[in-house]
């Protein structure tokens, strides 16, 4: 079995969590649960939104939380915006984050306009102003964000020649703008993914482009979010989104309730348990998972953090 | 891709389910639950356990539920007892059920000492005494089931060496009985399988047996059950255990509280929609989880339990 070495998980909890919980969450915890991450070997860590309070109650206190995080060396601390006003507010906190846009397009054009108010046309011409805006504040765009990737609550199933045509698009708004972008995510922002689902995008994206880093991330909103990673791994992917205890969910998915990302400790569960290094201490992820239920107050979907890992018996059949 | 083009999934929730919830749940219920569990599409449905009830006193009512259930046309109901004193209660409904034996052995020895209080050589004097009275009885001994395929609570990790050994016990026994036994499931007791170890344990034991029919029980108790029955499914594995909601979790783990066995409904999604048939109504079984929810009175598990399924959404994409 043909496995990476060692891939990186991204750890998206706060961003993705506090996004979609009802709450209100007391910005103190939102704070203790990112010091609490840096606490896991976790490379990277997306912090939070700077986003429309109107639209994202969650985020209303983005400033507070990124004044109140300790950063810890050695740790990439992002954050995400929209437009110009939420890139503004980013830059406030330039010593802290690593700051980079992204050029994000749906493969569905219902679930933009339905996101976003915008059809295909109008997400490029965002995009490509987006992107201006950037290079104008000297920020790299990092990666190419192929939302609904694998399939759409509104638009159905998602073919991988829209896929294709979706980073295309992408890749030309970099072009014009004379900016090369190595990296794509292939986001199943609704949890339509499947191990074969993820095999064909990935297969016909590398056909035609073969020098893309192809990133993953899953929701495992039907269970099937590990076995997506599975099959992730398997053709070599080796960079995934994670959320700690399975926190998050697309609150614009018209699916309210409907589980969140995979949980991070369940995938460097997957990994370390096959041999594949992540770099993370897996206890202390479980512990930040518990700490995120007592958090948002109610129990999250991770089965790890119920089980535990399996070092402790490991350690006592000894 | 090649994956099989069908499979069958064995319902084991109403016994995997009650032997560990606390309860106490009605009769009339677990009846309930096999009832409509019937109206799935399901070929094997194993109904309960015929028990010690001072050990398992969820299933103090077998009888009664064995009487009461009402059997459809075409579907196999199946039930187990582990001594002769249950084999005469399972004797009892010979016309409801398909009354077949197994020979099971662990893997593990120490989870069959602290499980059943025997070690390897009394778990082969056991299992020798059981099929001798099932050939007395005039009944089949149906599979080898190896329990603790993949790793143990109590011995921690267990090698494919191990696996193989069982595996041969097991066939000897059906040897010395003059039984020929051609499938043998392998069971995650403890939620220790990976998609690495489902591979080496299966490998293993097709190098050596190439005409056995190896079927999966896995548990999902760190959220690696669907990625473990997907390495199955590349394998060619066509018979799985599930069970509804993610009813279950074994009661001799030494770890209360775990998720129990794959659900039904997620393993059926997954091959449904990778094209795989299991002549399953997905939309029946989940409303077949929620009922599952009602009885035990806690939320289940699954995943696709809360989100459904995507024929709605593809219905008004269309």
């Amino acid at each position: 079995m043909d496995l990476p070495k060692r891939v990186i998980i991204s750890e998206e909890g706060p961003r993705e969590g506090f996004q979609i919980e009802k709450g209100p969450i007391r910005t103190a915890d939102k704070i203790a649960l990112v010091d609490a991450l840096s606490g896991c070997g976790l490379a990277h860590i997306q912090v939070g939104s700077f986003v429309n309070a109107k639209h994202v109650p969650g985020w209303a206190d983005a400033e507070e939380v990124f004044a109140g995080f300790v950063p810890r060396e050695g740790i990439d601390y992002s954050a995400v915006w929209f437009n110009e006003a939420g890139l503004r507010r980013a830059l406030a906190f330039k010593d802290k984050l690593t700051l980079a846009g992204f050029i994000s397009l749906s493969a569905s054009e219902p679930f933009a306009i339905r996101n976003l108010n915008r059809d295909r046309a109008g997400q490029i011409e965002a995009m490509t102003r987006y992107v201006q805006v950037h290079r104008d504040a000297g920020l790299p765009i990092g990666k190419i964000i192929v939302m609904a990737a694998f399939g759409c609550n509104f638009a159905g199933d998602i073919s991988t020649a829209k896929v294709v045509e979706t980073v295309a698009d992408a890749l030309a708004i970099a072009r014009d703008a004379c900016i090369e972008v190595n990296d794509v995510t292939l986001a199943d922002s609704m949890g339509w993914a499947t191990p074969r689902r993820v095999a064909s995008a990935i297969g016909a994206v590398r056909d035609r482009w073969p020098e893309l880093k192809i990133a993953l991330h899953l929701h495992d909103t039907r269970g099937q979010g590990i076995a997506c990673a599975y099959e992730g791994l398997r053709l070599g992917v080796t960079s995934f989104d994670a959320a700690v205890g399975g926190l998050g969910g697309c609150p614009f998915a018209g699916q309210p309730g409907a589980p969140g990302n995979i949980a991070t400790e369940e995938l460097a569960l997957l990994c370390e348990e096959m041999g594949i290094s992540t770099g993370l201490d897996l206890e202390a992820l479980i512990e930040v998972a518990r700490l995120a239920e007592r958090i948002v107050g109610h129990s999250l979907p991770s089965a790890a953090l119920r089980s535990g890992t399996l070092a402790t018996f490991r350690r006592n059949a000894a």
